[in-house]
């Protein structure tokens, strides 16, 4: 398993519904690189200037869309996650 | 429902009068991207270096004037909106 | 009405003197853009790292200079307005 | 008058004596843009962090040396002044 | 044997299994820069403003991954190390 | 005189010794530049975030290395000085 | 002697065994440039903003590695040496 360090998360991408023009399924390079993902695991959080630690606003099981470019791709165990700073969340999906 | 994170507010484009000249209705890419919007959602508010969160000086259902290129565009089920951090909101239209 | 954010302020452009050549009127993109403007609009002041808010050096009727290609431009009404932070005025005419 | 906001100072262009080459005066476009101004107007001063003002180390009619390309030229009943940051002031000539 | 400073990390790469396209071992050029690594030494951590230090999140022995492009490459007795700013590991492996 | 303002120091340029090719003194544009300077007058200190000035650790008379293409070049009654920050002096020559 | 300002330390570069291709001693433009180093003097400490100066976490005597391209070389009395920022050592070689 995966323990990311800070005031990072853990996404896993979301499998988005296929989008077809016309009946045509389109191939993957012509769809957007989704911005949603779901948290499978979270850091101990922010720490400030002060030395404590600002715990995390997201948990396990959330689904957040994420700032386009932000995160790093990581492989693990045959599976591609990406690792994104919690202030590159935008929003939760409730 | 999307719930926006830290000092971020969720903006829903306003529907601007369409301008014509000489009567002719202009082309959508003819005209500026509007920069107003309405507040849709608003996150908790800013957290300072010492801990504490600053809360929003702007509520949902504020009209609000945000920087041009500002935000980061998200869709949800079917629609798109605006995510737009506080600092980069210019003035309430009250 | 327009309420500026933060230690914004909204000013009025000032009505230049035209300028004019041997009694040619300059057409106006041969003159420097003005930068001086009457505050309409003044926001709360800026928020310091302590949470605390530090009151505004200007008020509403102040004329002032601001740093070239400071600000944004908004329309509210038809009419164009200009959107600074206090830091980005360098003087007050007396 | 004009006042200063914050940190900045209004200088006034030094005369230079003009240079000249074997008798000849040389044009201005072959001078060197003069460091050296003189104080005719002093903000408040630095704002710190925790709120607090700093007072300026410099006051009205100081002769100083300043950064070359410092400063923000700004027309005023047509004359040109000078508007520093403290900060970009290098030495005051005594 | 070396000593990380500040928060810094040592790391040896990990052996990668070779990968193989329909039996022909690919080129050492032909594969993706490893992200993973073993910590084999840590700094004694970040120096905060305050003059505390903030102790390391990870230990001698952890697997980690770690920034595309992150660290220092060092040469010590023939063999080569990674050294790393904790801020740039993202994740530990359990 | 120049009283250098915040944490600058004045320093005047050492002279060095002709270097020579084979007998031969080389033109001035093909010797580097100088990196050594002597102290004639400093300033009052860094200004910190808190209000307190941190005094100097250099003094008149100091002989200092300083980082290359650091300070700014003044002209003060026909002569050339170097006006430096104290954070771009790398030594103290004893 | 040269003492260093700050944070700094002065590294003496280190004597690297030639290298030789079967035999052939490869010529100094086609070697690596060293990142090891002696210390040889070391300034008093970093000042936090608080005005407390920080210890050295290196000594007289260790022998560091450095990043890449850190540092300044100065020429003092025909040798070279190089001053190089604390927070540009990443190792300490025990």
């Amino acid at each position: 398993m995966l323990k990311p360090l800070g005031d990072r998360v853990i996404l896993e991408a979301q499998d988005e519904e296929e989008q077809t023009v016309g009946g045509i399924v389109l191939a993957s390079n012509a769809k957007e690189k989704s911005q949603t993902g779901k948290i499978i695991a979270v850091g101990n959080g922010t720490v400030l200037e002060n030395g404590e630690t600002l715990p995390m606003n997201v948990k396990v099981g959330d689904t957040v869309i994420y700032d386009k470019y932000a995160g790093t791709e990581v492989s693990y165990e045959d599976q591609k996650y990406l690792v994104v700073h919690e202030k590159d969340l935008v929003a939760v999906v409730e």
